[in-house]
């Protein structure tokens, strides 16, 4: 199989601050030879452990690069232990377009590890994260948010490993990011992911939702720079304390029928808010019909008890659209 | 010139009840003898005033649908001292399409009054409502929410008019809608406004904007809700009292310095929330270059002391986008 | 006001068989000093009364194209007195693109009269038939038929006249043409038609219907070919005698109630086709929910007695669709 | 290879008639976690043969999916002995856009099979199809029509196959259905079709041409529900008699010589029509250009003997589009 | 009528030099209080006279963009007797496209005056020069080229006025830009035009045409620069002294015989380039059939004996395009 | 694997000249049996060596197809020896399109190759070359210019290649072709081109550059004309003498450092044309902002000495386009 054709127009293994791109060669109607420059910062001092922070995973949720933008101005390679790589625009097409997958490909990057060296532009990124960057590291921060269409309460996640010590040093870096929530999660297709990539080679690794629906705010921006400042300091890569979260929230998502799903298109009314605790059988939102008056809604109620953790953006639903995800208040150690 | 071609399917003056549309002939290549059919209904009992209640001027604002299908929906005639006239989709094409403007002409039907008979479908739509609808209406509340690249504090609002008689009517319609805030505005350019045409008719307006982004929650559909049926009880048409808003705060937008806009492109770092008390100077957002790293930020400044009451929504911006509305506490008589 | 820009590339007052082009000039970012290049053909011999045959009025109309294309080459000037002035494709760049309306200016051009000189394209190509070549005119002759979204029996049509001399001869006109089917047509809403524009000039006036979807067959083509011939044999301008029609018949579409709207989306079940004799409350369509099983259909009935003389072509319809027409047999005098 | 992840949302397995869905996740810019949602009906009634019935295969094509919506709507489970697993809408996001192939992939589901479990969400479809739903079955009857581009006389058909049991009971099968017109084709090519992964699984298969024009009518419509009802009683599943054909056809394409192209672009102009017998040497369609007047047509001369039993739809022509096709009265066995 | 709403962010009667915006409010679907922002630069030192320089009018036209981004970088304000407003992306939309007409409403700015306060995007544009602009200004550069679908010969051009002083100020104007080829237009149809708006205000007026094809090269970015600082010095507003042209030559487009057109679409084989003298009934151009090998090409003879000041740029070819325009040598006194 | 599907309309092996086509079945949404028809002209006279001549690989690219029409409607078969396929238009849907990849699958033809029997069009089209043409083929000349986002000095080339006794045949080819230019390549990533198709299959090779920007000139397309008759000629094909190119110059693109990359988006000024010779430092392009003045511009420094022998040609570049290419003076053998 052919070479990764992308170059980066810095050193990785350079010392100090450097910006640069992730150079990808992208033959197109309107370049003939153009390329996809998607923007990287490196700040490395001495010897030390490496962390890999990525946003823009999907190109509509702003937290992670908003986050990475911020720290890779701000950060002091004199504050430094160790190395941290920085990509803030993983997607980069798919930034620029505001949009969740690559208006070049289509392609959902957070399903096509390990990617392709040889594929469309989304598989030659993720096969470059996959076969360079993620090896070059201890730990790997990767930011999401719900996007244009979900909404997510701020948590920062781990999954259910085989590897239970691997699992409880992931768990350790979630609760050192310190967001509102944390949550547990079982990935049911975890084929594909950039998580799954990062976890198949034995690393650590936070994931996040931290707000969504195509924005963020002063709030959710702020959580997002210090959990990521927090994961870089519980890792000795920082120099600083860890901020711990005040009353921060342990959740699950224990099983399908965490998620709710419409049953016909039409306007979204909702009856329960992000947060809300509900009770199973309570009606949590209802859809009206888009074409007419006069007709009886549906309302969908919920199937066990718990918090809206997660829900439907847009005012308009498709049939078959997740509206909403009850997580429960996680028990058990993680 | 020639009539209105828009036709109700079922009579306006009629009693009790009534569920149709507006079936505005349309001839486009997917059918040639098409219709756009606005959904409409009419609740009417015995002699009384008349109110029009309208949703989706704007097509990607959600709480004005949402209430006028709960209303059209759950309104008992019996209950009804005249006549409610409710069209929850305006701009249906828009409202079809999740966006602000109509797909068919690209036209903004809040800048289209008074419209034309033999214009384009937005104009016809803005000629029926200026023509006929309104003239029959003593009362007209019209939703308003951000859309989907403005987000609000929740209020209702009116104008400062001419006619102070018709201004004091209009605020005490406004008080009884019962938002969290309630505003004063100055409208600098008003022209082609439904807002204009209905107050040019002498009518009691009330208009709002109640939150934005593309979506609605629990809680500001449970406002725009009450605040229609208050405005039905304060003008007598719908039984029951009115219920007081607590806590309800006045606000003011008193001139051009409210606005501030973006200077630049890029990626969009908010440092102060919808509602949050800012000083003037105080950075209240700053922009991230949206194609690399370690360039230094623009930091936008407060223009005046305020609390932050609109702005800007999507992660990205453009130059030359409105990124927040800074209000001030009305502190005369309105 | 200015000129018109159309110039002709042919004189159209010379005499023999000459075929050329109208020239538009149209800038536009492709081309920026293009032009459309609308076809047209004259054949002349001596003095006489002149024709003018028109396809392609609506771009998705094939039998007029079919009929005039197969005249222009076919008809010898030796067998002519007068002038014949035929354009297949009025609406060149719908015709080009298969569509009724327009792709430059999304305009139905036969909405589009009298025109503008200084307008968009249609509206300049409606503003020369108007100005320049309908008053060289004696007799018109625009084709029709459905296009792709509806079918129609094959029929000639004359208006309903307030010169009762021009409609008698526009009767005959008809008569000649010798389509299966004659109509007589009381057009509701006539503002911008090709043939108010015809008939307001006092001209001999001649519109069809001859099929649909679309398509043409060679069953339409031939009745499309012999019509103009007919009416120009009537019309003393092409040697030879008019072939009179076996067993035409003569319908009325006398009011609004012939017209049979969806009040659904969804899928379309014909249970009558065209010709068929149908009574007042049988049903005569069902449309299906276009996405689930399980749902009773909703099932349209005639609202009258009569045959059905247009339908709705497409598999799929939307709310607001003209499904049927259910046409009368006439019986008075046209 | 992962699992297929379409999940029915009722049991295929069940007793009585169910309404539901085959729920395929579709992750995209406009819901995150969104669904493709296709309709199915299982109508079971104990122990007995299985027939799937499939409409939609192609998206324009409408006499399945109108016969299919009727049968779920309209079978008694008492009636029924075995089960019947009806899909109306198969490649479902084509349905709803009316067009042959998928607006999502582009793919052609009828050249997908046997599908990815882990491709674009036609290869899914083909997958599910072929992997859950036709090894479930012993009787399999695909509907196809021209859609919008071709139009066929109304048949049923069944392919030569090397397992000439399985052949015999196909035809009795397609003789049951009872359409005017029996074809048996030999596919040149029949990599990725339906019918090849039904066939090799040794299914008794039947599939229909039954008009097409992107339309049904009343009859095409009739001749579809008449013939699903009549395999289903033909396989023992459906209480009731086969109700014959009268006068029924039985045709053969024999060769590749039976297919008529179009060698340049522009109107198409039918020199005969579906069902006309022709000679060979016989001009069956004309080819005027599309740009412009006075220049001779070009002919397209039928290649043998026979019937015309498809031809292309649209008034537009391209250069190797397939005009015609000319079949053969069967003479052998089948 | 309305005033115009675009408002400029830099006080346009300032003095040094200041950058700035025009910034113009545009509503719409991705930003609902979004502005479209013109750049503009004016320099200013002392009273003296105005000139008014502008580029992007086409917004595929590079050396006039070049050439003032340029002069509002270099020029030192202490340079400058009077005022240099400059707007180097005058339809700033077009220009961010790449395209010769307005994105947003299909506009062609220069055929857009004197536009209208209350019209479209470009015609606000439009009417924001004819009205503020304009009227300042002493002396008007407009700078054209080709754009992407023409190439010219490199002229600076004035045109034939009925004031003859007004006429020869513009000559004068034009032979001080120093092109290598100056022109005198004849504008059979001037309506709408930049150039009519400013010459009907009394103005000096200079125009060019300096290449195109959507490209710039240094050869033309160079001319364009000194003919801007030629007119300038001309004009006393610039310090200096105006360099001559060497071997500038003075042509004529006298009549529409200079402009060829394409009689069919097709593969374009040039044979003649720009600048070539030709002689009457020479081919200068030969059109290939797009479809298909081993037709005869058709061959575009010279009307007139001349120069090829003018070509035809993308290689496919439309009928009713022009292909050439050939220029004389201008012999009398302009 | 199954069988390519393209058939040629014409025998491949046939005497004589005969134009036909390559017919691609290709079912679509406008075309269900639709086919793409490849335009290809076959010339042989008796025994002796092939050749395979070539345009089109990129849609906009068009010396090789003015070529080859002229050679197809011009070469005698009885001035050949042997045998001569021409296909002008290789990615034929990219050449109807005007652009450099196919808009049926987006795919790059030069990047296809060996293609796939049932893949995507363009992989069709590869494979049917790899696999049928090729094979027949002694010597390959395939046709490039820069196509719309490119513009080179006129040169044909040949690659270094492993085995020296077919790079000398190419070479010879080359300069037989006579170019201004001869240009020897070493291609860093080859994977996938046309060229490492027929090299690999140890044909004599030529490909070329000769201009770009999506047009032609009457120059360039008389170095193409000439080119592919001196290398028939060389070959011992078509009768005559190779006519020698004067002055031509050999060329070199050593490395990497050749290559010059824009690191911004923006409008482009060149400083330096098409065969200018430059030093290493000298400022060739600078840049200037797309969204205001007053910035001071990014300049491109030329990385060594040589000349400019290919550039960015539309005036607006993105960050990673390539700007310039400096070749330097061949001196060694090649």
């Amino acid at each position: 199989m052919s070479a990764n054709p992308i170059q980066p127009t810095i050193p990785l293994d350079g010392q100090g601050k450097q910006h640069g791109f992730l150079r990808l060669p992208y033959s197109r109607n309107d370049s003939a030879w153009g390329s996809v420059m998607i923007p990287i910062t490196v700040i490395a001092n001495g010897e030390g452990p490496v962390a890999l922070l990525t946003g823009g995973n999907h190109g509509d949720e702003y937290e992670g690069p908003i986050a990475l933008q911020q720290l890779a101005w701000e950060i002091d390679p004199a504050d430094v232990t160790g190395r941290i790589i920085i990509v803030p625009y993983m997607n980069y097409p798919a930034f620029r377009a505001g949009a969740r997958v690559s208006p070049i490909d289509q392609v959902n990057l957070n399903r096509a590890f390990p990617g392709r060296p040889d594929g469309t532009v989304s598989q030659k990124i993720a096969n470059y994260f996959n076969d360079v960057l993620v090896p070059m590291a201890d730990v790997v921060l990767d930011y999401h948010s719900g996007g244009k269409t979900l909404d997510f309460l701020p948590y920062a996640a781990a999954h259910y490993l085989d590897d239970k010590r691997q699992q409880a040093a992931c768990v350790e870096a979630v609760k050192a990011f310190g967001a509102p929530y944390s949550m547990m999660m079982l990935e049911i297709d975890s084929v594909g992911m950039f998580d799954t990539a990062v976890e198949s080679q034995g690393k650590v690794f936070v994931t996040t939702e931290l707000g969504g629906g195509g924005t963020a705010s002063a709030r959710s921006a702020e959580i997002a720079i210090r959990g990521a400042k927090n994961v870089l300091r519980h890792s000795g890569i920082l120099a600083g304390e860890v901020e711990p979260a005040e009353g921060a929230q342990m959740l699950d998502m224990p099983g399908g029928d965490c998620f709710h799903f419409a049953s016909r298109d039409g306007l979204l009314h909702p009856l329960a808010d992000l947060g809300d605790q509900v009770k199973a059988g309570q009606p949590i939102a209802r859809i009206w019909p888009p074409d007419r008056t006069g007709i009886e809604p549906v309302d969908l109620l919920a199937n066990r008890d718990g918090v809206i953790a997660a829900r439907h953006f847009p005012g308009l639903v498709q049939s078959g659209d997740c509206l909403a995800v009850i997580a429960a208040f996680h028990t058990g150690d993680a």
